[in-house]
């Protein structure tokens, strides 16, 4: 069984905010079956842990032989596993959504959330451009893909912030991601281990 | 055959640091032939472009009727194209490196340049992180790959601020990659665009 490593516990404003929660939400949608290595912060700073993960952080992922890093490229693993589910418009266009999340958008919300006066407005720049993509369209492509998941959770961080009130179609696009149903499946999921219930 | 977008010129202290340079680099590496499409900063914000990088950057890649964007997803294209030269680890492994490279360091190496004072702490954590895991390995996987490309391209930016001296085998790894004859002649290709020649 495929499993991926994450936090045992973390504050409560990060929680929601892990990347084991777009891993989850891609098994969810494709029904594969998944369990958890919960570590403590202390765990990820190991020689042996290392090894699995060189930057000490989580998520990580075992399957069978195969150990990967990285929250994209575990993504792209799943999509593999379950194509028809997980690659809306083939793997290459799904590939470029996963690293269009994490490259050309995530670093402007971290920004934001760093230094939120001096970052604001490239943040803005950069969702009038998504928004603009998403006037017609349901998900980044003609079909739902693991692109969707990795851009809609990086979208989460902006929600209490107000900050996608302004952009419509973005807003509707974040929402529609967020209301399938495995994506609540996951959330929960996710929630309920930082309580030791379901891990 | 392939053609990726790049600038017809950038100021100097970003000639050698644009992101056409990793896919030439990959390009050399594998034979696979390309040409340029060279474009001037308002060709990026026109709704044409906006169709083919709804971010609004270079670069973009056109082979017959794909279109891609974001440069990793462009080397894991490049990379399924020639797989026995491109793909150190197996694919999975590859594409590891890829978004290590673009999530897990360049952020960090961003952040740097833009407050130096503030970041060069998180910067030297993932540098000491990303020294241990070359220690005794030639490549970041078994043999070269575009992920060695990708982490290489990054790194770049470390060496003229004399960032690299404190982590020799990060240095001897960076070295290496730009020793690569394939490195010489993309870096090549790419200086002279600017000066309009090789096009």
């Amino acid at each position: 069984m495929i499993e991926f490593t994450g936090f045992r516990w973390v504050p409560e404003y990060i929680q929601g905010f892990v990347k084991d929660l777009p891993l989850r939400w891609a098994c969810e949608e494709a029904g594969l079956a998944y369990k958890m290595r919960l570590l403590d912060f202390a765990d990820l700073h190991t020689d042996e842990y290392r090894r699995l993960h060189p930057f000490e952080q989580v998520p990580a992922m075992i399957d069978g032989p195969l150990e990967l890093f990285e929250t994209g490229s575990i993504l792209l693993h799943l999509a593999e596993k379950a194509p028809w589910v997980l690659q809306g418009g083939g793997l290459p266009r799904t590939r470029t959504w996963v690293f269009a999340a994490l490259t050309s958008v995530e670093p402007y919300v971290a920004a934001y959330f760093n230094t939120p006066n001096a970052s604001v407005e490239d943040l803005m720049t950069m969702l009038t451009r998504l928004n603009k993509w998403m006037k017609g369209r349901q998900y980044l492509e003609s079909t739902f893909s693991v692109g969707d998941i990795m851009m809609a959770f990086v979208l989460r961080n902006l929600v209490e912030p107000g900050l996608l009130g302004e952009f419509p179609d973005l807003e509707a696009y974040h929402r529609r991601c967020e209301e399938r149903p495995a994506f609540r499946r996951a959330y929960s999921a996710h929630m309920d281990s930082f309580e030791g219930k379901n891990v």
